[in-house]
């Protein structure tokens, strides 16, 4: 049954109360501009270092902390699960439209609840380290498929352990920040020399990424059923990808400056506690994974994804791909447990991305390689049609789940594209 | 000539007045234990944050400056090339025989000038981003040569472009830590399924790493005339590999698991300053390269390179390989103005490894892999013989140059293997 706030959430919104992600944001207005934790609630951001203040984070886990007054979610990640959940039940209840404590006063509500068009969101976290994994069979065949042929399109060590390659943690930027168009050198034909400029083949990834907690020390692994809490929770991620750059470069240790010119992210970072009503069974592995792999739960969520194009000029944007969470063949607790298996350490923060999220379907493909075979045939958006990304493209994810009579969405994730540098 | 210091410098010692490498050390003695910078002179570290507090530093540059009162290195090498020079010709003044202001502060020469073996070393910087590039040909073909057979062991791009990958940054450590042998799935022989446990193929790489200054924003490439001004010196780097877990994992976004467990740094960074008369030419490259890599002055440095392995009960160690840092193909300053071609922002403290550096002869290989010939045949150890690293290895590397009556060296960058978990 939907839980009610006191502060408005229309139907449609993606911030019911029973989502309350997290965020960092900057208010412009009578306020002081610092960064600063925040939760969005309908239309308003709750600002959680005035929370903080106001003595509101009563537990006992929370009542000593300043893990609030803080420019990055770094310090609450670390302080793992118990925590978490003390601030989600002390939000969802002083945001409840039962509870007065908030909610009637009026001084505390006005400098505490933000309306969300004068904020400006940042980066959530200091990501130390950014691992990005290849978990949806669909997108490893359909990749195999394009540049190896038909035969064996999946590598054999694919269902074996997740694959996955560090990406770079410096250029991951927030939702609404540009994306200049990379340069580099391009994919000969034949015995041709390899071209240099823009890249001709600029692409968009749908993926989704978590947020590291606590993590481990050095040499010290995580068990894959202990590995939930280590996972804070999830947000929208577009790992911008130059096809020609990547294909050049990739043999043989893997992409680099195909990806690394830049990666966002969704402001808003949802729990694993809001997206627990939409678990359901990860598929079944064939062959069964290796006992550091083997999950006494095996879960992935219903999470409807979109990505919309929105092209310079025109005033709509279009819907490219549908596609959801759950096709990810190796789950997230399988990821992070894998990714820990030799020793490595996570630390609060880190970021593991899923790879791109296709489904079965063309329709449901996670990006532009996929849809359109490699440019081998156009595709659709509005007016016009697309084989890679144009300048002044803007690409639009967002990702849904929807509760009875409520939402816990991520709101979008969006990017558009500049010209090159000359 | 060879400059004199006050301090005494012995004749094999690796900290000259001419190296004066920075480091970030702990003092267990009657001081604090609040890690500091320091530069090293004969058998003695320099607290820079005591100079800096008696108001040493008093050039135009650092007068005002806080950036030796730091827990590391990043402020200062944020400061770009004029302030490093600075505080060189400071330092070198400083420490000379001839200028007084240290040599006859009795009080502060006691505070500022701690005895190297009292100290405890640390990571000199805070690594946002570690890359590891694959710049030797040596390398590169003998690892086609194992892998791929004879037909074209070098990849096609290779020649065109500094090939790297994304290391992980949470795991690097500092010279003198244990590495736990990681575990991991094994490469599988034939048709049977991967194999877990121990890796059964633990290696070194021997290699240096660049440590970068000022950087660029994102978007806003880095000229290769201007890459120098972008690497505030140099530290010796072991890349400790599983080759049995990165054969297995690699295809088809590189290596993973088989190098995040560990990857270990000498203590002192030696700056492009010192290396600066041991400069050479690096080879021709054919082709050319591309007008973006292509350097008004290529230059490569004569660093000599030792590996030596010390077995457990052993009271020596053993040289096993003897390379230079003149063998790499692609220099420092192409493999930073490449990182940047695309847009990648590069941040003060960020890595650049080299990738392993061998040489042409069979002496002069940088790691077991190639040692051994993926374990075809020993390598002799002293008394006793090794394919791949035993539990209780101590693996250290050292690195000088020699100059007429002085070094500028970099000291070793040493770890023990420990047994796997059970």
């Amino acid at each position: 049954m939907a839980l009610k706030s006191f502060v408005e959430v229309k139907l449609d919104s993606h911030f019911s109360i029973h989502n309350l992600p997290y965020g960092i944001f900057k208010h412009g207005g009578v306020d002081t501009t610092t960064p600063r934790p925040g939760v969005a609630i309908g239309d308003y951001v709750l600002d959680l270092s005035a929370i903080q203040s106001a003595g509101l984070f009563d537990g006992p886990l929370l009542c000593n902390s300043d893990c609030f007054h803080q420019s990055n979610l770094n310090k609450f990640l670390e302080l793992g699960r118990p925590a978490w959940k003390e601030a989600r039940a002390t939000l969802q209840k002083l945001l409840s439209s039962d509870e007065p404590a908030l909610q009637n006063n009026a001084s505390l509500k006005q400098m505490a609840l933000l309306p969300m068009d004068e904020v400006e969101m940042l980066l959530p976290i200091a990501i130390g380290d950014y691992t990005d994994f290849f978990s949806s069979k669909h997108h490893a065949k359909n990749c195999g498929l394009i540049f190896r042929g038909p035969e064996n399109p999946v590598n054999p060590n694919w269902f074996h352990l997740p694959i996955a390659y560090h990406g770079r943690a410096s250029s991951i930027v927030i939702s609404g920040t540009d994306i200049i168009r990379p340069r580099g050198q391009g994919h000969p034909s034949g015995n041709s020399p390899p071209y240099f400029g823009p890249s001709r083949k600029l692409d968009f990834e749908l993926e989704m990424a978590a947020v590291v907690g606590p993590g481990n020390e050095l040499g010290k692994p995580i068990d894959v059923n202990e590995a939930a809490d280590h996972i804070f929770g999830v947000v929208l991620m577009n790992d911008w990808s130059a096809r020609d750059i990547q294909a050049w470069e990739y043999v043989p240790l893997g992409p680099f400056l195909g990806k690394s010119f830049g990666t966002t992210i969704s402001p808003w970072i949802v729990t694993l506690d809001a997206l627990e009503p939409f678990a359901c069974d990860a598929p079944t592995q064939i062959p069964p994974p290796l006992p550091y792999l083997s999950e006494k739960i095996s879960k992935n969520y219903d999470i409807s994804l979109e990505v919309r194009i929105k092209p310079a000029g025109e005033e709509n944007s279009f819907t490219v791909t549908s596609s959801n969470f759950n096709h990810l063949y190796w789950t997230l607790t399988q990821q992070l447990a894998h990714h820990t298996i030799n020793g490595c350490n996570l630390r609060p923060g880190d970021l593991l991305g899923t790879g791109t999220i296709s489904g079965p379907e063309a329709e449901s493909y996670g990006c532009l390689l996929e849809l359109t075979w490699n440019g081998t045939k156009e595709l659709s958006v509005g007016k016009t049609s697309r084989k890679f990304l144009e300048d002044g493209d803007e690409v639009i994810i967002s990702g849904i789940c929807k509760g009875n009579g409520y939402n816990v969405g991520f709101g979008t994730c969006s990017g558009k594209i500049l010209p090159s540098l000359p």
